[in-house]
This record gives structure tokens, sequence and C-alpha cells, in this order.
């Protein structure tokens, strides 16, 4: 399966993404145009990202629920911008059986609408708030051009839904939430991320205000890794979401919803994977550490298998994450293999060093001989768990300087335009759509967001217009 | 909220049901007719449900994965008997990003046509055999009548699905999952049931052969509780699933499939829940202690509060799930709230016990003075885990004994009729599908299973038709 060499990441990025979540086992197209299957090496990933941002959710007291995938087509009329931003990328029940419905049902594109219904009928007094929920489910938008796990037809998600009383408990929850998710992507994800507020036109539709991460790929491109937003009372007037305040009077509550998707498995590939396959963060790998036995003769096999079993043990009891693969292939098939699949950490272990009490250890993130050393069988575990831990450091640091590299101050458009030609531009913008529009015509780049570290708290002059600005914003070609 | 009395459960069931999963906040219908939204105490349960599942699932080989909802409405023709039976069932997609569709969409009813489309893609030899995964997700099937948990138009499930390359290695893995069903039903929610075959006209649409685990309710009617189908060669002819063999010979494979749904969510509340409202196995509750401290002054709120967190703490590091119950409500407010929602069981803690170094303990499944003792606030871990342990047992206990006492071996039909009135019926059955339909027309009973306990090895008489019978079948009314 993995037997042909992968396309060069440098000359050809967008065949070696393709390539890769083929080769490793990651997704495939499902049978209707545009679907993705995610396949249990991809689902594990997954499952693992799953559990990092639950653990971060329910730390910060939210719960989880299950709400229904269809939504009454009328119902996303009720909120003016979001039908809108919506409406176009609709799937639409007509038939349910076997009879023509009388209200089309739309497939949930995001649950905003049954929420504001749901929550309409919870919530009557200030003692039921806060409300804060999440949804872990999938939704489906209705894309024309499709790439597994960057925009498929239907992708998994959490959506967070919650309300609130005041317009400052609202945007604390939205902040609270972008931050647990740059805390996510940097320290379980090794993804280095811009923290910030979107332009009026980025916004999700029905927001008052939106903000993101924004990660660099290995292309250089910009990657919407999460977003948060405060709808303000966009919703909770639509839907009639009241509460009776303390004064005995009704109010309009406050409500956000934030969101991260299976997108994100494809921000891991394009950030940290190479020539040779995948490299996966060892805190959301899959496995942590393959061990492969090596041997020659029938009569090797049963020493060496012995203590790669007792290795695996004592990994197993420092809860890492360990697999020995004992397939009948042959060493090299399998490092291949393993390297493909991104698998951070290797054990090779032949008779040789069953006799001298040791094993080799192959760090993903240092391919060839630099990444290669050999190490005592005693207290395998404790070196096993460090030089996990230097590789999910050494992963992030890379990505970090890589994006530092590749970001750019211009001095002036021409300068900018080059620049969003090779990575991206932190620039001063008058904050005008109009500007916004020009830019993204005339370069390709969009404002990705306006960052809320590095700004210099002086104003400057818009890198399009010359008109006063007072923030930066970056700027990228984007996913 | 649950200030109102439940109607009588043995006066009322539907009703006291229906009022059930309302007050103990499990669920409310969604804005789209006969949709379910589990709300956040549900979903805890449903979560609960699925840990104690997928920890069997993984110990015995299993992956997860994600395959999309909706399949091209082709693919469920391609197996005939599937196709009958869920087509009358379907919600189909016909509109996409505003464009009527070619083909239209058939949101997934059940996944078996999309995985046989995925594994003809994937297996090619036997090397790639078992292919063992599990999805979890929601299926739609167009429901006319509805009741939440019960029969809803979505429902949560996990549908497992396994390719094999003999007969005999299916037929083991769908046994297999029957029993790890019947250990969690038995082990985990305390729920007995009878594990057996299905008649022909109960299998599932396009099975060789389905197994089911069946349950007396607390009406005494039968709900079908997990269910395990192999499916022969039946889709991996329609779908063209063939592997290699080691002779280099093409074989198509043997496939099985296994789904258990949140409608066992109804089952717990029906088998265990009384007149005071849900009782949760302890193994599953999303709190299994509640602590509720008790002051008159604010002066005594201090020292209540202090004592109540350092058993909090205690019963934390013992791993329970304990919740402390500090809303500005009163303490019979409570206990009736912790009631209704099935918490196994209840500490009291107030001045009093305080200053002598004790506490109540009020046991969900012994309402009233007998359910309440008092014990030292020393060594309360261990008693809080050994009396957790002994309501899990009594709740089976008591359910057991419930369907032993409600389940009859009648004489002759006229018997028989009587007894499917009031509970199971276990009696020799002929076999034949018309005899099955007119006991079914007669008496409004159906065939759950033939166990495979419980049979005497010997044959008898059709309970109806007076023909020769090899086995018993478990007859009763079911949801």
């Amino acid at each position: 399966m993995s037997e042909q060499k992968l396309p060069s990441r440098t000359e050809d990025f967008s065949e070696w993404y393709n390539t890769i979540v083929q080769r490793a086992d990651l997704a495939d197209y499902g049978p209707a145009r545009g679907t993705m299957i995610v396949k249990p090496y991809g689902w594990s990933l997954w499952e693992n990202i799953q559990a990092a941002l639950d653990k971060r959710f329910k730390a910060t007291g939210h719960v989880n629920a299950g709400f229904p995938m269809f939504i009454p087509k009328s119902f996303l009329e009720r909120e003016k911008k979001h039908v809108e931003g919506f409406s176009p990328e609709l799937a639409v029940v007509t038939i349910g059986g076997g009879e023509t419905l009388e209200e089309p049902l739309v497939v949930r594109p995001t649950s905003e609408t049954t929420i504001g219904y749901a929550y309409s009928k919870w919530i009557k007094s200030y003692r039921d708030l806060p409300v804060l929920i999440n949804l872990w489910n999938s939704v489906v938008r209705w894309e024309l051009r499709t790439r597994l796990f960057l925009r498929t037809l239907e992708f998994w998600w959490q959506e967070g839904h919650t309300a609130h009383a005041t317009y400052e408990e609202a945007e604390f929850e939205t902040r609270q939430m972008l931050d647990i998710y740059a805390d996510f992507a940097e320290n379980e994800a090794a993804v280095p991320v811009f923290k910030g507020r979107k332009s009026e036109a980025e916004r999700f539709a029905g927001a008052d205000q939106t903000y993101s991460i924004e990660a660099m790929m290995g292309d250089r491109k910009a990657l919407q890794a999460g977003t948060s937003h405060n709808l303000g009372q966009n919703f909770a007037k639509a839907f009639d979401i009241k509460y009776q305040d303390k004064g005995n009077e009704l109010q309009y509550c406050w409500t956000t919803s934030w969101g991260l998707s299976t997108r994100f498995v494809g921000a891991i590939i394009m950030v940290h994977g190479d020539d040779q396959g995948l490299i996966l963060p060892p805190r959301l790998a899959p496995h942590q550490v393959v061990i492969v036995p090596i041997y020659k003769k029938d009569d090797e096999r049963a020493a060496v298998m012995e203590a790669a079993q007792k290795i695996q043990k004592e990994l197993i009891a420092a809860e890492v994450r360990v697999k020995v693969d004992d397939r009948d292939e042959s060493p090299g098939f399998k490092y291949h293999d393993w390297e493909m699949r991104g698998v951070p950490l290797r054990i090779e272990i032949g008779p040789k060093d069953v006799a001298k009490g040791s094993v080799a250890l192959a760090r993903r993130d240092q391919p060839g001989k630099e990444g290669k050393t050999f190490v005592s069988q005693v207290g395998i575990a404790a070196t096993v768990v460090d030089t996990l831990k230097s590789i999910q450091q050494t992963l992030y640091d890379r990505a970090l300087a890589f994006r530092e590299a590749n970001t750019y101050d211009p001095k002036d458009y021409e300068e900018f335009k080059r620049a969003v030609e090779k990575g991206f531009a932190f620039s001063y913008w008058c904050g005008e759509r109009e500007c916004e529009t020009q830019i993204k015509e005339e370069t390709k780049a969009t404002t990705r967001c306006i960052p809320f570290e590095g700004q210099s708290g002086e104003s400057g002059v818009c890198i399009r217009c010359g008109k006063p600005a007072m923030e930066k914003a970056v700027f990228a070609k984007a996913y």
C-alpha cells in the first residue's frame, strides 16, 4: 500500500497532501459526491482531538447534549443574515416515508436555530442561566469543490452553544473558548496560532463578533482552525429566548457559539508532515510508539518478541500508547509504513540488542541517522516519555520558526503583494470593507484576523489606501 | 419543575413514562415532527452507556470510524430484502445547494450499503481480514408514531460492521457481540435479558440470522434491547466484497452487523423506575451520589459545607461520581428533585451530623425510612462504594425476580392468551411463519426470540397448532 514514493512536498504540496491522506489510511471519499469516510486510523486521531477538547469544555462547566439533524426550513429564515449565509449551501429533505413533506427539512449546516427553539422553551429565569451546552456531531454544507478533511459535504465537529444574562458574560465566554482552542492547538497539536478578531466581512452569518485561530500551513497558506462567535441578542430576538431578571423584568439572553472540526486533522497533516509522510504530535498520535522486532532466523524470534513485549508492558504502565508490529513483513516495510503514518517514535529491537540490553530509538521528527540513538532497556519508559515530550516541543518550535520566517511586515503595497505570495503579511489596515475587498481581488489574500497580540498600540497607515489605521491585520491566501 | 406528582406507574404506565422523561430532564421533542433532543442529563447517561460498550468493543479488537450520512438511493436497492425492509421509512434529500439532484440521497437508516461500498474497495486479500469496525452516529427512520427514546425519527446508536474469511468466523463474531450486549445489559444496566435467535419473520432485512437480547419492562411488555446479525454473503454479493484466499482464489467475504441504541435509555427507565421517578443503576448514573447540605441559620452553613466538601473530595478520590447540591433551595425540594432524576444514593449532612461525625445515607432503591441509615464520616468512601454495589445488585435482583414472576409456561392456547396479557409466555412453537402470524393476530404477542438457555433439549408440541416443536420461544407484546 505504501510502496510508491510520495510526491514532493515542496514541488506539489496539493498532490502531496492528497496522497498522504490516502496512504496514511486517514480517509477516503464516500459514495455520494464530496462525502468523506474517516478511516479507523484517522478516526482514532479525531477521538484524541475530541478527548483533549472535551476535557477542557467540561473543566469550564460545559455539558454535552444531542440535537436533531433536521431543521424545519422556516427556522433558518428567522435570522436574516444567518439564512443569507447558509441558504446556498443547504441539503434539503423533501420526501419522508414515501410522501412529499408539507414543510421541507434542512439537514443542519449548524445548530443555532434548533438551539434557539430549545433555549426559548427551557430558559425562564436568571436562575436558569448560564446554559453551557456542547454538541459532538456532523453537519452538512453543499460544497462544490471538495478535499478530504479540508472541505467536504459533511464534516464532523463540535458546536458549543451558550446563553447568558449579560453581554459581558457572553463576551467572556466567547473569548474563553477561543483561548481553549488556542491552548489545544499549541499544546496538544503543536500548531502555533494567531488568535484574533475577524473583520466584518469574514464574520459568521448572524454574529456580532467572530474570533478565530489561524495557522500557517506548510505551503505558507492560512487555515482557519477554530472560531468563536458572540451572537449578541440576534438569535435571542429571532427565537424569543428571554429570561426574567432579578427585578422580574423580561430580558433577551445573550448567546454565543463556537466550533472546531475535522478540518483540524488537515491542519496537523499540513503543518507537520514531510516527504516521508505524516508526522503526528505525540499528544494526539493514535500510536505514540511502534516497536518493530527484527529477526532473521526463527530461533531468534522468541527472544526478540519476549523483549519487545516486556518493553511494551512497561510503556503501557507509563500510559504510553504503544503497538508491537508483529506482522509477517520485513523491518524495512514496517519502517516505511509507520513513517508514512507519522508515528512519533519507533523502537527497533533485534538479537544483538537483546544481548546488549539495548534498543534503537528512531525519532520521526528527525529522519535518518541524526534521529537514531541506542539506549538501555533499563529505564526505557522514562526515556520514551522524555523523548516524546522532546518530539512534541520540536514540532511546535519548528512550526513556530517556520511561521515567523514566513510572516512579513511589508513597507508598501508592492512589498505586500510579494509578501502574500510567499507567506503572511502583518500590516496596518484601515478597517474598511471596500479596501479589504480590493486587496482580495488584487492579491487573493484575505484578512485572516486582527490579532490580539503583536499590536504596537500606535496608529499607522493602511497598507493599501494610506488612510489612518489603528490596528494591524494578518493577511494571507487561505484554505 | 418537579413540583407536581408523577402519574402512577401501575395505573398509567405510558403517561408515567412520558412524564418521567420530561421531569427527569432526559429529553424533549425537536422542532421537526418526531425528532428528539437528548438533554444534558440524558446525554450524560448515554455517554456512560457508550463508554461501557466502547471499552468492550475495543477489548475485542474493534476500531471506530466515521461514515457519511448520505447514501445514493440506488445503493439501497442492491440488496433486495434490505430495500424492501427500509424503503417505506426513508428520508430523501432531493435538493442540494439549491439544485435538484440527479440521484436523490437517502439519509442513512443503517450503513450496511456504504460499508459494502467501502469494504469492496478496501479488502483485497485474506491478510486484510477480519475488518472489525464500529460507528457511533445517528440514523433516520421515518416513524409515524413516535415516543422519546423508544421510537423517534432520528436516534443515536452504534452500528458494528465486520467482514470475515469464513462463515464460522462471522458466526462467532455475531454471537460474541450478542454476549457483549447481554453482559453490558446485566452488569452495567442491571437489566436481565433473554439472549436468543429471532424467528425468520423478525429478522433484520438482509440478514441470514438475527440474534437479540430481550428485556421485560415494568408493564411486563418486551423491549428488544440490542441485535446482532449474521449477514452471510448477502451484502458481500450485492457489493462485491471479495478477497483472495491463501490459494489465490477470489472468495466472497462473510459479513455481520450489530447495533444498540438510545432506546436502551427507555429500557433503563421502564425497568427500574418507580412512582417517585427514575432509578438509575449506579454503574451508569451521571451522578452516583448527591450530597445535600442542611442548615437553617447562616452561621451553620460554613461548617456544614466544609464537611460536605471534605466528603466530596474523598468520594472523588475513590472514583465516585458525586455532586454537592448547594442550590439556594430547601432540602425537601432537593430530595424530591434527585429522587425524580434517579440518583442512586443521597448523603444528607446537617449541623448535628457535623457534631457527631456522621451522615445520613438515603438509598434510592429503598425510598422512605428503610433505605435510610446513619453512618460515620470515617471511612465514608468505602461505605459509599459498598452501598452503590449493593444498590446495583438489588436493582438487578429485583428486575430478575419481576421477570420470573411474570413469565409463564402455559399449558394450552387459552392459558397462553391469558399469559401474554399479563407477561411473557415461554412456549413450544412449531417454527412456522403462518402460525406465528396467527398468534400475533389473535393475541398481539410476537415471538421475541428463541432463547439459547432454558431449552429442555426435548421436543414438544406447538402451543397454538399442536404440531411437533423442537424449541420454545419467548412470546410477548412488545415495544
